[in-house]
């Protein structure tokens, strides 16, 4: 028999990014950080001494803690490190949302936060952006009208690129009666000239919270590693009551506190990948893609059918030619394509795919 | 103000076990294993590539899984990697328990499970063992009067080292009308000629799940690694589903991997433990301590009060000298020490200081 909850068994699961495990493929389609991850980080795990794994790891990783406190000028106790950014999410659930209790979102988003709702049986309110992915000047209030406990924002956002400014966050704050998760996954690949640094609002709002990985902006994905920065009233009963007991373990911890300490290293390869985000702008909208404008590391494509065909025969002859890209036909995202600001090379090695598709539709 | 759920608002979080951070301390707190991992774990550690955390990890860990059900002699289906056993008793909750409904454990049990039931927001009944320690004749009747939905018990038992043997758990997970988890973290240190193997039970019941981790049998607590082994109808619920999408680091699925597939190591650290524990026991009753019978890797210990003085002077007294046990003193685990069977050489120190002790109240 099934012993499934029953909103478990009504659910689907969310569904990873295709991983092919060959080295030849192209992996435009997840967002990783094109280049590795800092040498120190490279010297630490060839030091890494398997016994210091006998014992229990330090159950809410302090030096991680206080290294993160330090970077962004805020206390300890502004800071929860978790096992990626997935699990500041599921934490701020379990901690603030009671099962039947809504949670919004704006639509488009990450596809996990709807699956994470799902697994609380919480009602989720979806609110489409506007045509130019900022939010809708009535966004607050539909939050607050339909009594939702929990808001989560991506800045920059996910698929499209687009930067919320400081104001708009600022005012989102004030204007929700509940708690507002602004996941900043991709922050790092922001135009440091905009100067956006939002982390401050967390002294004046204590229902304003942060989302940090190193998966992207510190070439960590596989480490499973993130943080949230908030007033402490938000993070002390996620970290001492409904995180799990030993969440982060040794390794990984280390690593972390190794990739956070060279910052210098980090913000040569964002540098890298906003120079590369634009000349890759620029190559695509000269063979017919349309590309939003992005402050993160990834571009949303419309291809020109006239000229390149639809986005979903794109994402399959990409793939023929070893190119993973993602593909979107929703009705908020008719006819897209995500991409990954790849290396120099395997951009070059994109367009010069897309260039033959250029050919075969005007042959 | 607090946005807490009022569930989370009322209870307390796990606490942890002291981890001092010097390396003079005797730890014999936490039931950690006194030999270090595998050498084929010391020699994957030194070979660990910091570029292949760049990219997301294997998203279910399926070569471990793979591995561990060619071990236990069962179907990779049967099996979930998760982080460390307590993730597999959250995601059991998640999955299989609704808010408000019952969970049944024993008592005493370990001090996880009541935190856990909490979060979720679900009533506990806490069943009192017999006085050796087994479960009482009427156990699965009471459970199924409450209707609890999940029942936790650990074999051997934690805090005494108590084994059920098979026949016991077949009973149990035929007269229950739901799920029966067995927390198996302490299996590895069974005495082999007992013959205890319960995994193929998994065939046939559909209701029954047994929790494995590295922490204590594979010397690597500090790796957050256990896997969960039952009927696939039970596993794929939370594999798909509630586990959160990545819930396994790249290097740690490598790791776990390396140190199940030396079995032979482990198994001699096993039978060191085994050694060492009726070794300690015997010293310890020479002392006038008496010593639950064990199948764990601890000993849970009474002393004669006349001889030695009362537990929680005992534990203080062996602070003072850099040793670490756990004390109890609840109602039914009135004035007892749990002590980790450490080294030989640990042990000695241990029993060293607590001859000074007979000493001091004889003299």
């Amino acid at each position: 028999m099934s012993y499934e909850r029953k909103n478990i068994a009504a659910m689907q699961g969310y569904q990873s990014g295709e991983q092919p495990e060959d080295s030849l493929t192209i992996k435009l389609n997840t967002n990783e950080n094109p280049y590795p991850p800092s040498p120190m980080v490279d010297e630490l795990v060839n030091n890494l001494n398997s016994d210091n794994l006998r014992r229990y790891p330090p159950p809410t990783a302090d030096k991680f803690r206080s290294l993160a406190a330090k970077i962004h000028e805020v206390q300890v106790n502004n800071i929860i490190a978790t096992r990626g950014g997935d699990e500041l999410l599921r934490l701020l659930i379990t901690t603030y949302v009671e099962p039947g209790e809504t949670i919004a979102m704006s639509e488009p988003s990450y596809s996990l936060y709807p699956v994470l709702a799902q697994i609380q049986n919480c009602p989720i309110l979806k609110i489409p952006l506007q045509d130019d992915w900022t939010l809708p000047t009535d966004f607050a209030d539909k939050v607050n009208n339909h009594g939702a406990k929990l808001t989560f924002i991506v800045n920059p956002h996910a698929p499209t690129g687009r930067l919320l400014d400081e104001l708009s966050i600022t005012k989102l704050a004030e204007q929700l009666d509940s708690i507002l998760l602004v996941d900043e996954a991709y922050v790092d690949f922001i135009d440091p000239k905009i100067k956006y640094d939002c982390l401050k609002l967390v002294e004046k709002f204590d229902n304003l919270i942060f989302l940090r990985t190193l998966s992207k902006g510190y070439s960590l994905a596989g480490l499973r590693f993130g943080y949230g920065i908030a007033h402490p009233t938000l993070i002390s009963p996620m970290l001492d009551k409904t995180r799990d007991s030993y969440n982060l373990d040794f390794f990984s911890q280390k690593i972390a506190e190794a990739a956070l300490r060279d910052q210098s290293y980090a913000q040569q390869t964002w540098q890298k990948v906003r120079d590369e985000r634009k000349n890759l702008a620029q190559a695509l909208e000269a063979l017919g893609y349309y590309c939003a404008p992005s402050q993160a590391n990834f571009l949303l494509v419309t291809p020109d059918k006239n000229l390149n065909g639809s986005a979903e025969m794109l994402y399959e002859y990409l793939k023929q030619n070893n190119i993973l890209v993602r593909f979107f036909n929703t009705p908020l995202l008719k006819d897209k394509l995500r991409i990954t600001v790849g290396s120099p090379n395997e951009n070059r090695q994109l367009i010069d795919v897309l260039k033959k598709v250029l050919r075969k539709s005007s042959s």
